[in-house]
């Protein structure tokens, strides 16, 4: 049986990401950010979700300011959105703010029902 | 000496398999989902076992709907059924629900007689 | 808000409760029975809870069979009961069965709805 | 240099806390309650805080319901409120609703300025 | 009820435990021995069981001799005998063997149908 | 310098290991058993050493049965074999007794002369 | 041998504490503090030293305010000044700072030499 | 929107970074060198960061001379620096002190408004 | 049957052990001296023994010195002693050279056919 | 700069590292031998050393023989040499003892000025 999902948000307010210029865009390097502190809610129940979202990357020209990423993820705080969802928009509008050469999202989610649930999503400018 | 096994449960109702639109289905990428709250019974002594269940999957078109898949996996709760038989019919009856591009189940069992157990089955849509 | 709320279950059956001649009985001795794998259904949703039951005794006259105690608790995997009933009930059916100098039953409950419970529960003879 | 703090909140809604009756009141036990998803505000800043409340008590005729003690703590979501009142107020919440012989509320906060902060409070009805 | 056990061996060779002068008679102190490879048989299915043993003990005027009681643990590898009675018989033989200010003896057994044991017994000369 | 060592056991009961018709035998998955209560002799002291199995294969046509591994493991307990040949004669065993497509066999022993050793063998079908 | 030190710095600036009222003076609790986020000068070779401070205090009238706490420590980032020494001026800083009923300090300092050092100072109003 | 950020530090001295001659320099051969005590200062607030710096390299004619490291990385001490830069600067550093075919840096930074980064920066003489 | 075993040294050098005057004697404080790098030698078989040495102690009038400990420490590197000597020894001496209000040694031994030794011994002043 | 450092130890005995034939050396297989006590001096400071000493090798005709190489790295106890050296050192030994399909020696050392480091040398015969 497939059950119908509505998107659960229709904008998050990607201009809220900041970028600086990237000291050292002549070699790869990669950055792990990690953000254990996220809290959304289920669009289904309106009840709180909890979760750690990690963001892995190369940067090309531009890195992420750190502090503007976190006011963009308290954007999430009151929304209702599913797990799928956030984890591809965040890598959407990432990719969107700092067009970097890769970038790995990955959510992982507290129990409900006593199932956790981790989620990975993976862009890749050799593949655009 | 080759012991006799007879299968021990003719069908599990593959129709609890809630799916919904995958929501980002023009980007491969993987979830992840730990139920580590789940119990069967011995098809030979009638004892309970206990163990947990990993799916890692990519889905196509269609995603996993969670609770459907908490009510599914509690089918197995007063079930005769053997590890090896338990970890393939999940992974059957899940490709067959949601029709992933590639899908893991991981079964880890607690010991019996100083042992434990862990399966892992695989597959994959290339390979069909 | 007072909620009402009924006793779970008529009886159990405690005479499954197999016991021994203590081997030591004139030197106190403390015994710790550790159980991971305990499972109930919650009386309000039907839904099946997990837990792990953990006793600690001195034995008097009596100790507690092992496998018995395993049967014994096997006969809440299909009961509704609350947390703080299953516990009290343990520990009225073991004091029954062994009569021990001193016993504490701690469960511990796996979360729900993101909360968990551990419920601990004494009896000593002398406070007889 | 004493900076003055105004009360962060005026009220919260005891009346969310739901009880019942405790089932082995004639025994005295101790009952643990983790909540290891609790987010407020910070009051100077409005900034997120992430944190876990945990609650030991001794119940005495009355039982706190999990479920509304969720949606009790739920409220704190999107209130500014220092470590100090939230540790206390929930103390004082609780013991309000179920008037517990015994009730320890311990607060542990996620780092702020690379400053770590936990919080117990004790509530002991012998010493009214 | 009460099942009936028969003491499952007649006696260990208490003679190899060897002992040496305490070399600070003086002063109490404490020496705690760990022995995590230890092994006997189940008395009633002949199967084996492992476990480790753990000595804590204030000396009088004799120390243990580690690698006779190496030797002693061994004895038991081929006896089948109850967790109680091998906790009860080593705290009696070494008591006997080194006449100890304190002495408490645990053992800690591997799961047996999803169930595991730990047994601690004190002796303290002040209470002979 | 090279040291004489002569074979251990002259040989095992390979009958002892009962197999079971795989019962997905058309798909390819991995099982793996952890044996953690092993035991065997050291040829050149006769003093016990103490360690772990872990096997991992994936099945042909048959798979092996749990009961009769843990007998066929139980066959060592009294017998003296360097570390070595113990691995490669489980190996050898296995592999007549289910013929598997792959299988790894993994030995983890406790420190001796403050030493630990570790030594894993495997099998593939491919290379025969 | 008696080695002299003299003390290494004249003063710390105890006015950088901060402190509030504390909004539950009618009712002791205890709140935990801990910077693992410290480090200072060895005075006898210049070489920085890094460790993390822990206080563990029951208010009166006054709480320490967390940032001011954060600056304060910062204060000894480039001062030579032994371990014992750092411990009891910290204590004696907040003690005088926010008169708590009791205050407890510990540093704990990463290996020098192959050798760690923690130390534990203990402030009671009582004891005054 | 993208911020300016400009070069936080103009020079440091690679000078104090002493190199030996590699004592097995016909081998290929892994070194890794891990700093858990590094501390700078962020550029914008000018408060202390707290981070571990690892470095992983194959030495071509030189090795690292481990104290001279430990004072190159004392240079950072009372620097404001991104970690980005710090990162990059390190390996260019090193890399230009001993010539080696293959280095990889990584730096973990203390969480900073609740949200850590790792940083990973690779060179190889083979890209070159 | 009890062993003779002789003193295994006839003296360390106490002097090495160097004190300083403690900056604090006002207050009873807490230090806590980790050194995980002890090794001495088996009066028996002339093997190494390797452990760790833990000193917590109140200071009196004195303090003592880590770097003159390590060296004392030292000193038994190629000594043939046993566990229990070694432990009261280290505290003969260590009392003696800076008459603390208390202290506490332990030593952990790493196994010696598979069994671990550890040795805890006391001193207060009180007591003297 | 470039610091010279002289070759510690002219030789060690290899002739004390014993072997005996590999009793399966039809198949393939891997060794793990894990040595943490392992103790040297600093060549510079005559300081004591401590580490461990981890051989993984697939064995040809012979296996190492463990008593002989725990007195193989005895040797090293009071010698005076660096790291990289130590490493590769006992490569060149057990290679030369051996004769192996593969061997990879990895070393790791407790932090000497806050620093820690691991080093990881490999043979390979298909590369000889």
């Amino acid at each position: 049986m497939t059950v119908k999902r509505k998107p659960a948000i229709k904008k998050t307010e990607v201009r809220l990401l900041e970028v600086f210029a990237n000291p050292s865009s002549n070699r790869d390097y990669e950055i792990e950010i990690e953000a254990p502190e996220f809290t959304s809610l289920c669009p289904k129940t309106g009840q709180p979700d909890f979760g750690e979202v990690v963001v892995v990357y190369i940067p090309d020209k531009k890195c992420m300011e750190l502090k503007s990423f976190k006011y963009y993820l308290q954007q999430f705080r009151n929304k209702g959105i599913f797990y799928e969802e956030i984890t591809n928009r965040i890598l959407d509008d990432m990719v969107k703010a700092c067009s970097p050469k890769f970038m790995e999202i990955t959510t992982r989610w507290r129990p409900r029902g006593g199932i956790s649930t981790n989620i990975t999503a993976v862009y890749s400018k050799d593949e655009d």
